[in-house]
C-alpha cells in the first residue's frame, strides 16, 4: 500500500518527533509513503520512514530534485506548486495528517473530495477526518479499511 | 480585477440565490467572475454575473467544455481534475465562498496558501476566512483591500 | 470559437507581423484568442486581436498575473510552468502555430494527441499540422473543419 | 539517476524489444526508470527494467493505479491526463525516446523546453535529439553527460 502523510513545512519538536513516528510505522509494516517531498512533517516522516527501511516518495512542487528532503528515495518533479497537492492524496491509498496548516488543510479537502480515508493526529477539526492517538493506530484503523474494500 | 467564487456542485435553493447575488454584485461593478465552471453555487453565481452583463471564466476540472454550466462566457478546459482548484484561487484576485463542501474546503486551504483573502458566506468556519454578511459586504472589503495592496 | 495562438516567446519582425495578422484575423471573425500570455509570437497576436476589437485569454506559465503581455484581458494563473501546454490547446476549438521552438513543439504534440486540428505558418514540417499561406486561410480552414464536426 | 523512458502506448514487437533493452539497460546500471506508466514502449520498457531488477515508477495519467502496467512498483497517481507528461520528463535527468506518435513528441518537446538530453531510438527525427543505434549507447552518452554538469 502506498500511503500519504501531510503536514506542515516547518513544525514543533512534538509534532516532528510525531511525524517520525508515523513513517517508522509505515515502513515497518512494509508500506510506501508518498508526501509533498519538504521539509518539517514531511521530513520528518520520511527519516522515520528511511530509519525502519521503508520506501519513500516526494512529489515536489519545484523544478529542482534537489529541494527534496534528504529522506527522499524517488523525487517527482512537479514544477506546479500547490496544484501537486491533489497528486499527493491521489496517490495514497490512504493519508494521514499530522499537525498542518492551510496546504495540509487544501490537502484534506482534496482528500475527501475523492474519497481519500483521512486519519488525524493533532490537525485541523474537519468533519470526516478520523482523529487518532497514535501512528500505530491510525495504521491498524487503515489496513482494516482497505482489506474490506 | 478578476474575483473568484468558490462553492458546492450542487446546492439549495436559499445557497442558490444567495451566489446569485454574489455573481450580481461582482458584474455590477465590474468585475471578472471566475470559478470552476461546474453546477450549483457556480452556476448560480455565473447566472447573476450574466443576467447584470458581466464576464464569467470557468476552470473546467473534465475534457469536454459543453460540460460547463451555461453561463459561462470563456470555458478554460484542464483535464486536471481537482488540481484545477489551484488555477481558479490563482486566477483571483480574491476568493468568495459560498456553502461548499469538501472542493470548496480545499480550495479554501489553497487561496490562504497563497495569500488570497478569503470571504465566506455560510461556508466552512476556518480560521482566516472573512465572514460577511452580504454579497455587497464582500465586495466593499475586497475592493478596499486590493486597493491598500 | 476559441482559437488556440501557439509560437515562440521572442521573435523575429517577421514573425511578430504574421502573428499579428493571425490575431487580427481571429478577431474580425469574431472568435476568442487563446494563448500562453506571454510575449514574441503571443504577444504579437494579442496585439492583433486587440486592435480588431478582439478577446484574448493568457494560460500564464507562472505565478504572478503581471507577467502577462500587455495585450491580455483575462490572465488565468497557472503556476503550472510548462504543464500549461496542455491547458491552452485543450481550450482552443482550434490550433494556429506561428513559428516556434521547442515549447511550441510540445504544444503541437499534445493537440494532436487529442485531436485538435493544427495549422502552420512557418513552423515545425510534422506530419499532420496542414501548412497554410496566410492567417485568412487558416481561419477559412478552422470554419470550414469545426463546421463539419 | 532516474531515467525516463517515452514511447506509443501500443506498439510492434520489434519496438517491444528494443523498449524493454533500454529498461534491462537502465536496470542493470542501477538507474531508476521513470515512464508514464501505461502500455506499449512504456510497458516494455518496465518489464525489461523489472527482469532486470531494478526500480520503476509511471506517472499515470487517470485517476486509478490499477491501470498501471503490470511492471510498474510506484504508480504516481495525477488524473491530469496529458499534461502529466511535463512531470514524467522533469522527473528524468535524461529521456530515452523509443519510437512515439503524437504523446512522445510532445513529451521530447516539453524535455527540451527544460534542457533534459533527450536520446532516440527509432523515433521522431527531430533536431536536437541525439541518435543512439543501442540502449547501451544511450546509457554510455547519458552517464557520460551527467558526470560532466
Amino acid at each position: 500500500m502506498i500511503i500519504a502523510v501531510i503536514g506542515q513545512n516547518e513544525c514543533s519538536q512534538e509534532l516532528s518527533q510525531l511525524a517520525e513516528a508515523v513513517g517508522a510505522e509505515i515502513a515497518k509494516r512494509r508500506h510506501t509513503l508518498v508526501c509533498g517531498g519538504m521539509g518539517g512533517v514531511m521530513e520528518a516522516a520520511c527519516r522515520g520512514a528511511k530509519k525502519a527501511g521503508g520506501v519513500t516518495i516526494g512529489i515536489l512542487p519545484g523544478k529542482n530534485k534537489d529541494h527534496a528532503n534528504a529522506y527522499i528515495d524517488y523525487p517527482v518533479v512537479t514544477a506546479m506548486s500547490h496544484a501537486r497537492n491533489a497528486i499527493i492524496v491521489r496517490t495514497g491509498d490512504a493519508v494521514i495528517a499530522v499537525g498542518g496548516r492551510y496546504g495540509t488543510l487544501s490537502e484534506i479537502g482534496l482528500a475527501k473530495s475523492i474519497d481519500r480515508p483521512v486519519y488525524g493526529l493533532k490537525t485541523w477539526d474537519i468533519e470526516g477526518i478520523v482523529p487518532v492517538d497514535t501512528p500505530a493506530q491510525a495504521l491498524d484503523l487503515i489496513e482494516k479499511h482497505i482489506e474490506k474494500s
